[in-house]
């Protein structure tokens, strides 16, 4: 039950919505017609307009002249502040910073990408994520004192994306401390994986599809969930790990001090291995990607072999979780039904087949920005209509 | 993004919200002095009260003649409605239905149970649920007249749980049919193992934890997930069927279509059959599970592998969810460490051990009425604060 206090509290902010959302699909408006328009009492408008005003997400605009308003100085009008509201999503993976920015209407203004030198510590990674976000925003005239907060996707566990930068933990500070530091706003971090089905389930493959399923499949094997349309986080920042679901609990160790993990078995080193056991040498995810592409005798066997072992987790998880769609991303889903075949046929014959529900699986729509994207869109999900309330 | 029309109408609804939970908390109050702690404007706010009045939610109770009004009549003042709230949760098993009272402030005041014969249609359950409500309401002198909602939990697949009673799906319209009919209230079904989850979460072993998986082991093996405080139910109605999680897809075929599954296994059935073989005969879960309690040789290694089997799949629902907790229920449950150290073990073992948080596993607190309390806590979480929106 809500007590008093929290049911008026979430009011003031739903009147803080309601009075945005109201300008920003009306324009400009005088305090008398967003009074009327939100059917709030003038006293409570009044106020949240000058808590608007004082975070700088609503500004005063003087009133277009063509319209008389009698004696006096015209009454002066609420608009959004026009240049509040720039978001940037970072997305810091292993070999590469990507950099996605939108503008105060949620548009994607401008995206870029910049190699990270092989080995690259956290400084070094915060260094090139700094340079790029200035190169871009140079090359595309893009003010950044009007910057209002980041969002950076980050390899691995995130524990508490809600931390403010300076007590994210040990192994993501020093990127999100520089950030913060750098541009003076806040950083919200998450895990990349999860940020990716954040961005389909936004923009992508899984638009207006309130439960999703997301598999990244490429040098790792990450995923994140999407229940009712907000992105599942877990108790300790670690849902949608579908990479570490053991195969076999008696199988080999993995990294994570599980045995017989899927990543273990169907990440690209290992499926490079299974190849060279075969006797087919090859050099890394990208060459093995296009060895299947171009039908290499044997190599279509293991990816296909691989994709059955992916769709049996994921046939698990659809049991559990019953969503709408599965989207699957990262390098292998670029090779169409190969891969997506098999993961259709162990869905359909492990999960729950008779109360026929049809689960659509699809390959991931937004490409190598999915990550920087859905950082952005995991900002706006956590405050949805104001500027201003972005602020550290 | 909200549209304006989507925030303005949740903006009513946390108007009405707001006005309930002051009223909840001061008691009567007149327009003025609503208007005065809930900042909206006076025709907001009159509108609101005039809505609430229709759907009997609040009433007009007169002003207490101690305090002096000045001429004309007195102010009325504004309450909720003393007669309105009653809360009926029903859990329809194989065996028995039981039942749970809930009145206005949410405490219950009732419970009861009663036998359905063996191999019962939906029409005897039905009749059994009905005669059940009217017999415990006579003995506790509760008015029915005051009834607002049913909440139904029932075994299977509960496709849509807010569909009306008369567009369930075919299994479970005569239940949910006769009794909306014979109270005259909305009757809102869900599957009774993730309502036994929910109930777990608001009133039980997982009370104040936001993130839970809870498991049901008893003849067949059921769940559900608390995700953030709320129910995750899926696209289709059908998540939490942690039972038909494949631990074998080469494995014997299971009702449901799919092969190998957890149930199929583990489920008391499947448990006598394996003891059987081992030269124990016994009769039912019943005398399974006291075999167990009384350490009877042989017994004890059946369940406490099957308990294994268990905790390796719940292993991967925790690497994919990350919950705060797990709770164990069903009759199972009740052996204590022989059944939760084995799931722990596959936990601690297998669940992404290097991150090092740890993942509780209770035993279930609320015993067998958790399912019919799980149906109010659904009522309540569906419709947090107003009585009148459960009308039909």
């Amino acid at each position: 039950m809500d007590k008093p206090a929290d049911a008026l509290q979430r009011l003031r902010r739903v009147h803080e919505d309601a009075a945005v959302a109201v300008l920003r699909s009306a324009g400009a408006l005088s305090r008398a017609e967003l009074t009327q328009r939100t059917g709030l009492s003038r006293t409570t408008l009044f106020s949240i307009i000058s808590e608007l005003m004082e975070r700088d997400a609503v500004v005063e605009v003087e009133a277009p002249p063509a319209e008389p308003r009698g004696r006096g100085r015209p009454a002066a009008l609420i608009a959004l502040n026009p240049s509040a509201g720039l978001l940037i999503g970072l997305d810091v993976g292993r070999r590469r910073v990507r950099l996605a920015i939108a503008n105060v209407a949620h548009e994607i203004i401008a995206t870029g990408m910049a190699d990270i030198p092989a080995g690259a510590d956290a400084p070094a990674q915060a260094e090139a994520a700094v340079r790029l976000v200035r190169r871009v925003g140079e090359e595309h005239g893009i003010r950044l004192g009007a910057l209002e907060a980041i969002g950076l996707g980050l390899v691995g566990i995130v524990d508490d994306p809600s931390l403010p930068a300076s007590t994210v933990p040990a192994q993501h500070a020093p990127v999100a401390r520089r950030l913060a530091e750098e541009f003076g706003v806040r950083v919200a971090v998450d895990n990349n994986a999860r940020l990716a089905a954040l961005a389909e389930s936004t923009w992508g493959a899984a638009r207006s599809v309130g439960d999703l399923v997301y598999v990244r499949w490429s040098v790792g094997v990450g995923g994140g969930f999407v229940v009712g349309g907000r992105l599942l986080r877990g108790a300790h920042g670690a849902a949608g790990e579908i990479g570490h679901v053991s195969l076999d609990p008696e199988g080999p160790p993995c990294h994570c001090g599980g045995r017989g993990c899927l990543e273990r078995r169907i990440g690209s080193q290992a499926l490079l291995e299974v190849c060279a056991a075969r006797g087919i040498a090859l050099t890394g995810l990208d060459s093995l990607v296009a060895a299947a592409q171009d039908r290499v005798p044997g190599v279509c066997e293991v990816i296909s072999e691989a994709a059955a072992d992916l769709g049996r987790i994921l046939a698990d998880t659809v049991v559990q979780l019953d969503p709408e769609r599965v989207v699957v991303g990262g390098e292998f889903a670029s090779l169409g039904s190969l891969v997506l075949d098999p993961i259709r046929q162990a869905i359909d014959g492990l999960a729950l087949p008779k109360i026929g529900r049809r689960i659509g699986v699809t390959p991931a729509d937004l490409g190598v920005n999915a990550s920087a994207m859905g950082a952005i869109a995991f900002l706006l999900n956590e405050e949805p209509a104001i500027p201003g309330h972005l602020r550290p």
